[in-house]
């Protein structure tokens, strides 16, 4: 998408025809700086420190690494070394592990002097599918928001609330849950975004009132206790967010809070929508609730947070009293019956297992 | 409450028997300082500063402020001029408006030279009228503490989740929805409160988490988002917040999130309780969606916030893109339908008009 007119992807391969550049997102949204990735140690050093993040993102930085660890030695014990330490840097990324066993299929009998060439074909291609998916999906989705701005007579702006940031800075490009603003922003449906603060890592001020604000969406922030209100006051045409995992019967775990959100989507009749990637759906599991476990992270995050002061410097403060205990649950389960329905690359469908089934009939065979 | 062992109300005349003293909730969590109040004045900018929140202490604090007018001028013209000055501070309180004119109802009609007395006392009066309100509220209250207690057989600590701070720091001691809190902890009943950190003013994490931790109660703070999960696994027995307005009917107006987590409560059978005196009562309102304004705030509440870096400077640091717009709604409403009872100085009733009247029964003369 743009920053100030000017078109990015969240990585990209440099005219020098090796490196490779990623905007530093650590630094959002404060600075707009883009870093130069030339070993495979940046690579990894990008995703452990998360300038990089989302598990797309993440999946094709680890692809490019492998390309940068080719290039200092393209042996089979190269390759698997920079296999295992890219590996380690977000051992729970489930994209991070599927991108680099891909790579690796790739390298695989090959003579050593194509490896190079094959790594960069593969590591593009990667990227270039990711985008291709977020396409997708965007324009599922903007026939739903097509719908709503029909249903409010084309007179005003849809309101879309968000959480989190599922947006193209998590992809490559476009984004799961943005991608159908950004289209409907850029066909001329009038669009205006809600944004979910998303405490306690504030990805939603940071980084999705950033990449709308860069690419020109209209778009208010919220703290992450006003979306019943809105809702209420009918002030939300739909909500849209995306997952970390889909359960084969449609439930959703996503960022912690998502769950509150489905609740007053459902209590005021607001359409709750998820986009997703199909790589997102774990067809092992079938009870979200009690099948996916929820991570816990640091209690820091919860009790200091990071802020650029009046002279312009990031600082990280704390806002509990010194002795404050706190816990830091990371993600929440959004059970398949508040979601209205889930947005994939194959179209749109109800969230449960018909409907999955629906879109991905191949999961089917072998049942019953 | 206590503040490390030693007994503390948010207000207090001095031993000098004329200057107050008062908390300065603007430097908690991070000092406890106290500050003397010895003029109108003073009384005026503490409120006005927010140096004292919370409606039962601005009306405590406006009341001593009349006193310390009269110490300079006992006329009528200047309790008038004090009576202007201190409603000027907070217009919307309502308890700022009722407590000053209770004091001039005391002064009325008295001799020049025995109104300083007449006012303090009617001022202490307000003061120990308060805390007795809120003892019974948390008499009441704790009966629901102690039944969770037996539900729960009595083997673990009650897990009680609020919201916002109603607590003793926005009351002259004990607080409305911390009240019952604070008698389970003395009476031995063991209870542990998850602390809503309430976004955007923190003050959850800021003012419930230092009150509780200075009285030495077990709690956790988590962000606004957690509730839900929480609820979802069993971590909640019960619910209790406070309100700053209750219709006629139980609707209850309360800081902004409130209903997210009345919805999650309701979803997982988790009681959901509301506590409040006899005087945040709107009998005139019987529908609170449609009924009651809610007051948009300064978006700088949402974009910026406050807290101490490691070198111990507490600054206001900016959270979002400088361009982001904000949105800052203060409350929301919570239906009936999702409050499992009121607790009030005269015991708990049902969230509704019936539930109301069967405490408050004088206010059924006249009707059908």
């Amino acid at each position: 998408m743009n920053v100030d007119g000017t078109h990015y992807r969240s990585i990209w391969l440099n005219d020098d025809g090796w490196s490779v550049s990623v905007i530093d997102q650590t630094r959002l949204p404060f600075a707009f700086d883009v870093k130069r990735l030339t070993t495979m140690d940046d690579a990894a050093v990008a995703i452990r420190d998360m300038i990089v993040r989302g598990a797309p993102l993440i999946g094709a930085t680890a692809a490019y690494g492998i390309c940068l660890a080719l290039r200092a030695d393209a042996g089979d014990a190269a390759v698997d070394r920079a296999h295992a330490a890219l590996l380690a840097t977000r051992p729970t990324a489930v994209n991070l592990r599927w991108a680099l066993d891909e790579m690796r299929d790739a390298l695989r009998n090959r003579p050593r002097d194509e490896r190079l060439t094959a790594a960069y074909a593969r590591a593009a291609q990667i990227c270039d599918d990711d985008v291709a998916t977020c396409h997708a999906i965007g324009g599922h989705g903007l026939a739903l928001i097509r719908e709503a701005w029909a249903r409010a007579g084309r007179k005003r702006p849809v309101n879309v609330l968000t959480h989190c940031n599922a947006g193209w800075l998590a992809t490559v490009d476009w984004g799961t849950a943005l991608a159908p603003i950004y289209m409907a922003h850029d066909d001329g449906v009038p669009v205006h975004v809600w944004v979910d603060e998303t405490r306690p890592r504030n990805q939603g001020a940071a980084l999705t009132a950033w990449e709308l604000g860069s690419h020109g969406v209209p778009h208010t922030v919220i703290v992450d206790n006003a979306g019943g209100h809105l809702m209420q006051h009918g002030e939300v045409d739909l909500c849209i967010t995306g997952t970390d995992r889909t359960t084969a019967t449609g439930d959703v775990c996503n960022k912690i809070g998502t769950y509150l959100k489905a609740l007053a989507a459902h209590d005021n009749g607001v359409p709750f929508y998820v986009a997703l990637p199909y790589s997102t759906i774990d067809w092992t599991v079938r009870d979200g609730l009690a099948g996916i476990p929820i991570e816990q992270r640091d209690a820091a995050e919860v009790t200091r947070l990071r802020g650029r002061t009046a002279s312009g410097e990031v600082v990280e403060v704390s806002v509990t009293p010194d002795a404050a205990p706190a816990a830091n649950y990371a993600f929440d389960v959004t059970p398949a019956r508040l979601v209205t329905g889930l947005v994939t690359e194959r179209g749109v469908c109800a969230a449960s297992e018909e409907g999955l089934l629906s879109l991905y009939p191949e999961r089917a065979c072998g049942r019953g």
